[in-house]
């Protein structure tokens, strides 16, 4: 006998949590659906030639490949050392750039994509980390050119999702690369890799404090003046409060630069994103300017998003993601500018259940009523009763091992399920059906016809 | 520059099809939740000596394993031979086998799961056939025991599900291995080898035809009469027509039976589920008995299903299933009886686009209405539109990028997006919206606070 056990690094969820698990996906699915993304699907391996064009560092070394028993056998046979044929997307991403690359004439730009599937990285095992984990995607990608209005939409539909999700207020946190390049070169750091190198210090602001930066970058390795120093501290602790403060300290920024372009237009774009950000209906409280956020170096160029919730700031961005000029160089000539955000939902899931923010959701069970087995000699009329629900759209689990009727109710009262339909005698008798609301402990008899109306009623009414 | 290519064997899908295919999963979803089957997930991923403790032969050889680069370079540089920590599923089973037997105590019993997710096969590439594929899965687990009655749901859930997937008429084909092993034991072909040997020739009837079997059955290798050979083309034979066709033709074999106790047997469940299934509503023209079907002769031990497209029978079963003695042996020493099918639905899905079934839902993109930028003057208002539309619950593109209104109407006709909600100065003015309908050529005006409800009445309707 072999001892059943999950991969480790996976997570794998009870019913009541793979309700609650799925609920979310379903939230986040109609969020893309209503602000018109279109859903694709890519298969979770990629040829590993097309797969691992542009990465290196710590995602190749975390890269899972894939090889079927005659591969394995071939490669061992012939002591062949090349890499595997295929390997287990890691991200998102790079399947979007192959599949808009590969079928570009067939698609239309420009084109709004959402993909909501499962990613893979063999990161040590550690609480939190997981292997294999959903990423909810979300993107525009022009040809040849994407307007920026389209980066005002990633904020309008993730506040429309966490609104929905109703996982307590949070926070959209705006930045633009651009401004971040112009402030750096404007304070005579123009190098990119100087740049970064600091953009690389400041990240770690939060952990080990301003002192840290101030004795670092006036170092020997950097060599900044104090000045330059307070500056930065200055710049990236701003954080607006509504969208007039937001206008006011774009304002300040363009006011103390020295001229840099790539300043002016980020905050020109900044400008735009903020109107059409109020504009699409999101409320000011809920979006802010925050010169700290960075992200990806090499990857984002304009836009960029973190969301933070306020009442939990430890669990970090729950979404992110950002302006790109070019999704895939690497496989196609065509310039293909794009703009997207991402949810980490496996992270976010298991973040919140600790957290003990899901005590909503959990215990409630897709199924909503229970007809038990009152009598065996109703069987029949029991399961047409069943259909009855059914076909009125409820979600029913019929009893057909029968046993006690107290053991029934337990069994639905501990398994999430609602309401129990009771079909006895009396009731067949009278031609109606008794309903008992484990939630409310209630109890009524309605007349039969009306069973499937009156259970609607209900089911739309909010939960105790 | 690498050439984007999808690895071979898979089947990625543009928007539109992508669409189709999620509404069939949609549908499918909501038919097992509505007959109270709970969600759960498996990872992509089980341990190897997990996965691989009851397979052999061609499934093994099949199997794709899955190692990080780290456990890859390990094992090169160590010329470990092992099999990989990891590999991908080969199907819903064997997962299903190690969650009930890991979570067994979390559990409750009898345990009602359905489970959608792909599975991998290292197939030889050909047309139709899939290395990675979707299968649904729905099943009911007991402990210990499971009345045959659990095995009418399976009949009547996937009847509720391919009615509303409206591909046309189907028959639900029921069998069960008790009559096949009592038939062949009367006959005196008792051995469990043989009868699957004359199992797998009479397999072959429908396309080597009556003649091949008789010679071949009564040939050396078999040795049995002519008049035995005959018995067993009747049987096989046997389709019924309606319910009451179903129990004469069981009381038939019933009475031809020498005695067999597992034929008796098989007959009283075949009663009880036909009854039962009738007792759920399914019509009786959409189920019959087939004594040909046979299924995993080592798997299937009671109820076994196929389902069949009435108009296609070239298709053949495009869902299949049954009961199962024992689901997890190989994991606990609890007996854990079963019941359940599978639509493989990647592999439908291909077949009804190949055979020109889709062209209903195809081309129907998930965008309902797209808001035009009629004046870039009015775009806020144009947001504003689209934010009263999608907080009605109406999914709504707003374009962003502007150009020529003709050309933003033929991008939403080809895009499949039926509505397109126009605001122009004069409607501003007025207060109303112009509401083109695309797929009917029409065009009207509302009042803008009547925008959502116009649009619900007409999205409610059947589309032309």
């Amino acid at each position: 006998m072999i001892t059943p056990r999950t991969p480790s690094g996976v997570l794998e969820l009870l019913p009541p949590d793979q309700v609650a698990f799925q609920r979310m996906l379903d939230v986040i699915r109609s969020g893309y659906e209503r602000f018109g993304f279109l859903p694709i699907q890519t298969p979770v391996f990629e040829r590993s030639d097309v797969l691992l064009t542009k990465t290196g560092g710590e995602t190749e070394r975390q890269v899972y490949f894939v090889q079927s028993t005659g591969a394995l056998e071939k490669a061992r046979g012939e002591d062949v050392e090349g890499t595997p044929e295929l390997a287990l997307r890691f991200d998102l991403t790079v399947p979007l750039a192959r599949y808009v690359a590969e079928h570009e004439h067939q698609l239309t730009f420009p084109f709004r994509r959402y993909q909501m599937q499962q990613v893979y990285r063999g990161e040590r095992p550690q609480r939190g980390r997981f292997r294999e984990f959903y990423q909810c995607d979300v993107d525009v990608i022009g040809k040849d050119e994407l307007s920026v209005r389209h980066d005002a939409e990633c904020p309008a539909v993730i506040h429309s999702i966490f609104t929905e999700l109703a996982i307590g207020p949070f926070t959209i946190q705006l930045n633009n690369r651009k401004v971040l390049r112009g402030f750096y070169e404007d304070l005579g750091i123009v190098d990119p890799d100087q740049q970064a190198a600091v953009l690389r210090e400041v990240d770690k602001l939060d952990k080990r404090g301003p002192d840290y930066l101030r004795t670092t970058l006036t170092g020997e390795a950097f060599g900044l003046s104090e000045a330059v120093v307070e500056q930065i501290l200055a710049f990236v602790q701003v954080r607006s409060e509504g969208h007039e403060d937001a206008l006011a300290r774009l304002a300040e920024v363009e006011s103390g630069s020295r001229g840099s372009e790539s300043l002016a237009q980020g905050v020109a774009e900044l400008r735009e994103v903020l109107s059409l950000v109020r504009a699409m209906g999101v409320p000011q409280s809920d979006y802010r300017l925050n010169f700290s956020i960075a992200r990806g170096l090499d990857y984002y160029t304009g836009t960029v998003y973190e969301t933070t919730l306020d009442q939990h700031p430890a669990i970090g961005s729950i979404c992110s993601g950002g302006r790109y000029d070019n999704l895939a160089g690497q496989y196609t000539k065509s310039r293909l500018p794009g703009v997207g955000i991402s949810i980490g939902l496996s992270r976010l899931f298991w973040q919140l259940r600790e957290a003990g923010l899901l005590t909503d959701s959990t215990g409630q069970s897709t199924v909503q009523v229970l007809v038990p087995q009152v009598d065996a000699a109703l069987l029949d009329d029991q399961l047409a009763l069943a259909s009855q629900l059914r076909s009125g759209g409820i979600n029913t689990e019929a009893v057909l091992d029968g046993g006690k009727l107290g053991k029934q109710l337990r069994y639905a009262d501990r398994a999430g399920i609602r309401f129990v339909a009771i079909l006895g005698p009396q009731e067949m008798a009278d031609s109606t059906v008794t309903l008992k609301d484990l939630r409310r402990q209630d109890q009524f008899t309605v007349p039969r016809e009306e069973v499937v109306s009156a259970l609607r009623v209900e089911l739309a009414q909010p939960q105790v």
